[in-house]
């Protein structure tokens, strides 16, 4: 018996997110039937986050306890050879016993892109959210700038989180300009229920002049999530990373 | 009355090709839909090249006569409004009532995309022919190269094919390499039913060591489509220019 930590990449288009549900193809789902048929018997996979449906990944981590005894590439190639082409292995390496995908997690990293041109790129509509107004960029860092350190993120939690705390630690927050794309980076040691996407649709707002930078300061000061900006599409998200060290 | 020209890029995934057909959704089908919406009556659209289904443009170019009086600008915020996502008109740009896409077209470029690393991206998987193997791409540009000039191309000519002649001038054919990822380039005078394809399928042979680089040359000099290398896929192929001066 032997613990694996899966490195994942998936293009969410058309999954209903990283979690096995009753209905709709799952990144977990997809993964959990590939091992099955290595194992010749059902397996239980942990991601480190539950990505919604329409989110993408491309550094993913799961972990797996198999009886299998394949090397690591041969796995993978196996694996790869049965999941349907949306859904990548990109590393298995094997671990030692205690280690949970989820619960070793030290911080993860997310990546949310946005197209900013009059015109929609046909090729990246999957990928990205068109926002076709001038932005404010300067305005986007500022604001971008608040939110890094321990704060609490109610005001930017969906209704229906069932967490006990809101409190959450914010390590890096920033905007990157590249010609027509603007892409936000935000890592932290953890993230509320669409957090993400509430925070990337608020700073859209600073972007288009809708709020003040300093609006987003006051909102992790006591906000409520009805005084944040938008949920931003899913389409655009990405978790880029997850660290354990 | 006024001629116009329309630049367009479609994702050609879930395209039957440029040119409509009974059954399915293209790209002209699209157009010709739209912009008899705002004509208020039937509008023929012609294309500089059809591509064929599967295959994405970047740089198509179609012209049509319209009646309606709207400008350029407004014209093309109408039609993208009215467009599917997976097509887009780049620019419009009003010309003498004697331009046609087709026979006004002096030269085209085509672009073919290969994932040339072990594990494909499920992110660039509709728009890549993805080939594990390592590939002798020195070789593939020598091979490529042998294109460049007058020839006859019936060895590359799809069967089906009803030109009067196979003789067709390339003007450019390169590879270039990125991490993952080959692109070859092609420009030339015309080209003959999936010829690119049949090109790229070649160049792969010879990148894979299963054919020399002169035999390229061979083919052009009396060989028959049995002997050339198969058509390689669809998704990897991008219309990306047509010149008319």
């Amino acid at each position: 018996v032997r613990t694996l930590k899966l490195t994942l990449a998936y293009d969410g288009t058309r999954l209903v997110g990283w979690q096995r549900q009753a209905d709709g193809v799952s990144a977990q789902g997809v993964l959990e039937d590939a091992l099955a048929l290595l194992e010749g018997a059902r397996v239980s996979v942990h991601g480190a986050g539950r990505t919604d449906a329409g989110v993408h990944a491309i550094g993913q981590v799961a972990s797996v306890t198999v009886g299998c005894s394949h090397d690591a590439a041969t796995l993978q190639r196996a694996l790869n050879a049965q999941l349907p082409e949306d859904v990548r292995v990109l590393a298995i390496e094997e671990v030692p016993s205690d280690f949970h995908a989820r619960f070793s997690a030290r911080s993860k990293t997310y990546r949310y892109r946005i197209r900013n041109a009059p015109i929609a790129d046909p090729f990246d509509r999957l990928y990205t959210w068109h926002v076709p107004e001038t932005l404010d960029v300067a305005a986007m860092r500022r604001a971008a700038a608040s939110l890094v350190g321990t704060h609490d993120f109610a005001a930017f939690q969906s209704t229906g989180s069932d967490t006990a705390s809101s409190i959450r630690t914010i390590t890096r927050s920033e905007w990157q300009e590249a010609p027509g794309v603007l892409t936000y980076e935000i890592a932290g040691t953890g993230f509320l229920r669409h957090m993400v996407r509430a925070v990337v649709g608020t700073l859209v707002e600073v972007g288009r002049g809708w709020r003040q930078p300093a609006s987003v300061a006051a909102l992790l000061a006591g906000g409520s999530r009805s005084e944040s900006g938008p949920t931003a599409p899913a389409r655009g998200l990405f978790l880029v990373d997850v660290d354990y060290h």
